[in-house]
């Protein structure tokens, strides 16, 4: 058996087939085996003859992928805690093996050489084999440092990384609405695993916390079903679970100038080790979606800010037309409410501040009262997080909070891109 | 704003701009609208021009859709309680509008005229909106009736309907292993949501939960990642979360006397009402991933009865070689080993009793100790419930349940199609 996880060779075997959905979507005709692709790290990968978005993005870059990689359409993403027993040096091995897994991973291959097929008498499979014969469906992985992993709640600083702790990196302040749980909160460790077929997200998440086995255990973990942001301009917006367009006024890749001044942690930053990384921010958010249901059209838009159809600003245009905060109408009050959440998210309400998000739509079973355990997951990536704080804390008037529950919180230093023969968050360790 | 949820008219946004996953895959071009498309109901509705499956399947028909259906790569399955307050006249109401909307929502509309931008001062939208713009990604929606809504738990027939119930529908018997949740467990009525798009899924049992309101509750609901079952000759078959072919022996809908003899309930058998429909079977399965992920391939292989590459039987030739129970290896053993879960599934083992299976995988984060609360939502029809309990009595001896545990059980009677005009389940009540 070959390691390339298609066993057709070049070609997975539901190419060839073609006939399922998300498996099959974009797919790379040629490239499956693509270790040996190599691509721009924030360019858009692969296309095939449709010009879809591409099924395998390179793991090695300037900038980790999964930040400006066009959203892929489904997401695990899990929040490790480190074991008692770890030390610096069980650390770094841990983001090493970590490291060479993810990469190939990433390509479509398995865990490791031999994969699910292999092993001996003594040793079990290396990769857990439910991805075989699937491609890379676009999946790229994130990795991510919490707070933890500088001092823990001891306060002792057992990996020597304190004194490289960011500033910024401490668990976010207590914003109104907050009903955080701390089972869904918090982690010394994050991947987020995205792909456009959620089985190729699950089990990279579920072979990476296999090999943390006894060093990082899962803490908390989320599937997202579907994207609820663009972050290239060739996507279209997609629909939160309020049945609104969400992210037109996302951070788009293609607007260089703009991640580069909001996203990036740039060398003159504090501190020099996460250059070139970001800082993601985790916000499990529960929609109460019955009661959502019960609100007329005009206030569900009144609160907005922007037409469900459409997505237009309630100042008028279409979708990408910028919003007009000033503007009234038949009275002397603005189209757009002074409450509404599209004015008090905007950048002019919060000093300029941007964010590139990334999240995903919840469903996860319901709850004892029959309401859908449903929501938004919000991810997003930033080069500080005071740029979060300053949005969400203008977001306290937004009258959205009233049908919204923020139930899970957690902030991640991410490291900057890896080279070849390099592990992930290398430079925090040199 | 037109009633079709494509908002750029036959063809949606996500495939004009062809920059999606599951939302654009098998894409019908030009019968995104697709309300007066004809096809018979057990065939595999239109195909694109790659002859990919197919987006739009009827929702009449001979037979309710989503049960012979080329299995969708995703799903929500909800189960509800019945509110106490319902009558006989509240039951056949509600029915009616879940057909009604049933029948839109597969076609890709919203679930009324008017829908997601609709409704007025006085009342909210009919549509949630989240899936505007989505075509209908091959949804199906199959309605099942469990026990309860014959012969509530205090023995009452509140409905006139005991002298109906079919004699086989009542709780599966306790089997070696159970670890029954009744959170996750039972159900008066059930909705089987299957679609390419996890999003549109979710839409159509959100928008059905919606209008039971005040008449039905949700009692539990699963999301399913990916199909571990192939019901048709032209799909690929996938694997299952311990890394094999789930499904290789599965009864395919081009079966048409397979299908006829041990799926359909017959107009000879009892109760009448139910001729054309069928039993449905479901089981939460967890398995406990990551002990199996400890157990070498050869036991693994033993385990099953196949190899994991190919999914051929250990006797000997490839996926689709029929098993040979009987051949033994250099010593006197059998090839496939007396307890191999091929074997003890197989229908030599049990009176030549098949099923039609239709489950998927899922996962729904993880536990406190750190695993993923993950496994196989098992779903299957057959012609009578005894065929899954002989199926599942014989496999009390299989290795696997070692690493299986059974959490949630249900069982329904899904009537048969629903012809236009009709309500499902209309001659329930005739």
């Amino acid at each position: 058996m070959s390691a390339d996880r298609s066993s057709g060779g070049g070609v997975s075997r539901r190419q060839l087939f073609g006939v399922l959905g998300a498996g099959a979507a974009g797919a790379v005709v040629g490239a499956a085996g693509g270790a040996g692709v190599a691509l721009a790290a924030t360019g858009g990968g692969t296309t095939d003859a449709s010009g879809a978005a591409a099924s395998v993005y390179p793991y090695f870059g300037a900038h980790q992928a999964g930040i400006v990689t066009p959203a892929q359409d489904r997401l695990h993403f899990a929040a490790f805690d480190v074991a008692d027993a770890l030390d610096r040096e069980g650390l770094i091995g841990l983001l090493t093996e970590w490291t060479d897994a993810a990469a190939r991973l990433s390509q479509g291959l398995e865990v490791a050489e031999g994969g699910a097929v292999g092993g001996s008498d003594y040793s079990p499979p290396t990769d857990t084999g439910e991805a075989l014969g699937l491609p890379a469906s676009g999946l790229t992985i994130t990795f991510g440092f919490g707070p933890g992993l500088f001092t823990d709640e001891s306060g002792a600083d057992r990996f020597g990384l304190s004194a490289r702790r960011p500033a910024m990196l401490e668990p976010l302040p207590r914003f109104q609405g907050d009903a955080l749980v701390p089972e869904m909160s918090g982690g010394d460790l994050c991947i987020q695993a995205c792909a456009d077929d959620p089985q190729v997200a699950v089990h990279a998440i579920r072979n990476l916390s296999r090999i943390a086995f006894g060093r990082a255990s899962l803490r908390w973990s989320q599937l997202g079903f579907g994207r609820t942001s663009s972050t290239s301009t060739t996507q279209a917006t997609p629909r939160n679970l309020f049945g609104f367009k969400d992210g037109t006024a996302n951070v788009k890749a293609e607007e260089t100038a703009i991640v580069d001044d909001h996203v990036w942690v740039h060398a003159s930053d504090e501190p020099a080790w996460l250059a070139g990384g970001s800082y993601l921010v985790a916000r499990r958010i529960r929609m109460i979606i019955e009661n959502w249901d019960r609100v007329q059209l005009g206030e569900q838009e009144m609160l907005v800010g922007r037409s469900k159809g459409e997505g237009a600003p309630l100042s008028g245009g279409t979708e990408f037309t910028e919003p007009d905060f000033d503007k009234t109408g038949a009275t002397d009050a603005p189209l757009i409410d002074a409450d509404a959440h599209v004015r008090l998210a905007h950048p002019t309400s919060n000093g300029g501040a941007r964010m590139l998000r990334r999240g995903y739509n919840f469903v996860d079973g319901n709850d004892s009262l029959g309401r859908l355990d449903a929501g938004l997951f919000f991810l997003s990536f930033q080069r500080s997080p005071q740029q979060f704080i300053d949005v969400q804390t203008s977001l306290a008037r937004d009258g959205l909070n009233e049908y919204l529950k923020h139930v899970g919180s957690a902030i991640f230093a991410v490291p900057g891109g890896v080279a070849e023969g390099e592990f992930v968050g290398q430079a925090l360790f040199a």
